[in-house]
């Protein structure tokens, strides 16, 4: 039985992970599971798989999350060490599904025991890619992609000689405001920028979708892992979500990554690899679908793409500078201090205005660093 | 230097394959060519690529052949048994590009030498798939696709589990008269039926593409060169022949193979296999093509396909008698004796008509005979 513990656990990618590994009974044993504030579906899943330990992130939820657990004999635990004890005991595979920069530590932990990280946390490479590798490196822990994008590109390359690729295309598929008069977006509300044509995901994903934030964090995420010139990489609107990403080769041929828009696709992918298994997803029929379109994103509706640009000619610290603005942005999107095209104005001029020790090394603790002062700057601008 | 051998020079993949050796001077030496009635061409390539050989297959055609290469060092021959010369004088990589079942034995005879083998021609397979892939297994020798259906799928499973596979989807233009009203295309023209929308090929296969005849054999070298279940293989109409082919697996995945219609991507990769290596093709510029349809092929316009089912449904001679009937009644249609229309109904009555020993051994000589009983038939059929 393959030992499994899945970081982020009560979210959309962790109860994905989760039922694909109800469907495999008698395979996994469940080792740790981690959530937020969702106290009630974490102790569900945890005395449901008799996972060993249970942790949620906050600390005030640590009685909580005991009295829900009483009698199971799951331990339950709270707060950072706990996550980082949660992501160091052993285990075969562990799922890095914590949302935000917040999952980095975790992830850093967990690729300390030498196992196999399936990348979920898409902050974890945009803030700190090369320590990330690094710390894989040394280890001899192996991560897999789990974003639909990178997985894509995973299994493009499959067989491939990496030296042969000369471009990568990810799609997006334009998100909730794709056909909206530019106009509108500043006034644009949250219920309306919380709703995903094609993808059922969580509310920051979705806005962030929306924005492309979330594109911008995948194109750093893909030079970083996959190692790409950044002018190699390239972004379509894809509204049909069906092609998820494509690779080029030097011979003019691509290689596309077609499927349903399924985050269950690149779980399983991951959680199965390097074979394929049967998974709970539709059959994809292209007739029925008809038509895909393709066509370049408008820079003026998707500022985000530009701050990727930014982002991976700087290098360094501005990942997490980067980050922590949309972050941050976003949560005041969210809160109703501002609308939504501000969320760009206020990155662009945290990526502006925030100098410092860019290109220094980047640690678990500067990036910290860098993610407080950052977040600290955007609120001073969105108070202003 | 590799040793090159291209049967069937002459034509429009042979005419692809010097131009990619013209481009790599110093890598290639050729062998030997062989043509058909265009011996113009066939000695300015011989006398240019310094050839040992150069065949015409037409024995009425060797004095011509001679007079054009006087003086060049390239010996001349004709016939039958120059093409099984040419195809065993020792090469390390031979390009199987004569059109017709005429190129199934000088095919068997490069294999027999264990040699690498380009296969652009269909009929190889459709007509003797397991005499070639026993020929191929008995003498180390290996089968590389050359359509660009085939190597689309031969990509897409570079450093898969054939066993994961669980459908394969090729793709068809639809060909000249997609578009057309049904009740027109009994009356459509040869010089209509020659016009493909999107490929540059030459006019048999262009008008095979019209009737989808074409895809028909594709469907059955499919079958027969990746070993599948008839039942796992799907045509889909794709008018802008962008997506050439798609390999789904058991995980719901899909891997497709997409460029510019280009047969140099296939010969290409045929002659750089294992490697990718640049090629003088079009970059693909998908926001610039826009849109890719998909649709469901119409049996009631493209008989051919339910041929095809019927043919791998009953394996044995089917497959030579189908290709000897289309054949003959693709002559019969060039001729103005038939309608376009009426070729389906050649094929039909050839394939419920013509009993015999279907299920006997496929032997080079059987395969011989089956065409030639067909083509009698189709021939006493059209002129009834």
């Amino acid at each position: 039985m393959r030992r499994i513990t899945i970081l982020g656990a009560t979210g959309s990618i962790g109860q994905s992970t989760l039922d694909l590994i109800r469907r495999a009974p008698g395979e996994f044993s469940v080792v740790a599971l981690t959530g937020g504030q969702n106290i009630a579906q974490l102790a569900r899943d945890a005395r449901e798989m008799r996972a060993e330990l249970a942790v949620t992130a906050d600390p005030a939820r640590l009685d909580d999350l005991r009295a829900a657990l009483d009698g199971s004999g799951v331990r339950a635990a709270a707060g950072e060490a706990a996550l980082i004890e949660a992501a160091t005991m052993p285990a075969d595979w562990i799922m890095s599904a914590i949302v935000g920069v917040a999952g980095l530590a975790p992830g850093l932990a967990a690729l300390g025991q030498g196992t196999t990280l399936a990348l979920a946390n898409k902050e974890s490479l945009v803030t700190a890619g090369p320590l990330m590798l690094a710390t894989a490196a040394a280890h001899g822990a192996r991560i897999l992609p789990v974003d639909s994008e990178h997985s894509a590109i995973f299994q493009a390359l499959v067989g491939e000689d990496p030296a042969a690729v000369d471009r990568v295309v990810i799609t997006a598929s334009g998100g909730a405001f794709r056909d909206r008069p530019l106009a509108d977006l500043a006034h644009v509300t949250v219920a309306e920028a919380s709703k995903h044509p094609n993808w059922d995901m969580g509310q920051r994903i979705t806005i962030d979708s929306a924005s492309m934030f979330n594109k911008a964090l995948e194109v750093i995420e893909a030079k970083e892992f996959f190692g790409l010139d950044p002018n190699t990489i390239e972004v379509l609107v894809h509204p049909q979500s069906t092609v998820h990403a494509l690779v080029g080769f030097v011979d003019g041929a691509m290689m596309a990554h077609v499927g349903p828009p399924d985050m269950r696709h690149a779980i399983g992918y991951a959680l199965n690899w390097p074979d394929r298994r049967a998974l709970p997803v539709a059959r994809l029929d292209l007739a029925a679908i008809g038509t895909l379109d393709f066509a370049h994103p408008d820079p003026a509706r998707y500022p985000a793409l530009a701050f990727a640009r930014q982002v991976m000619a700087a290098g360094g610290h501005s990942g997490a500078i980067f980050n922590a603005a949309k972050e941050r942005a976003l949560d005041h999107f969210i809160a109703g201090h501002v609308g939504f095209t501000a969320m760009s104005t206020l990155v662009a001029r945290a990526l502006d205005e925030i100098g410092g020790d860019r290109g220094g090394d980047v640690t678990l603790e500067s990036v910290g660093r860098w993610d407080h002062l950052t977040r600290q700057h955007i609120d001073r601008l969105a108070a202003a």
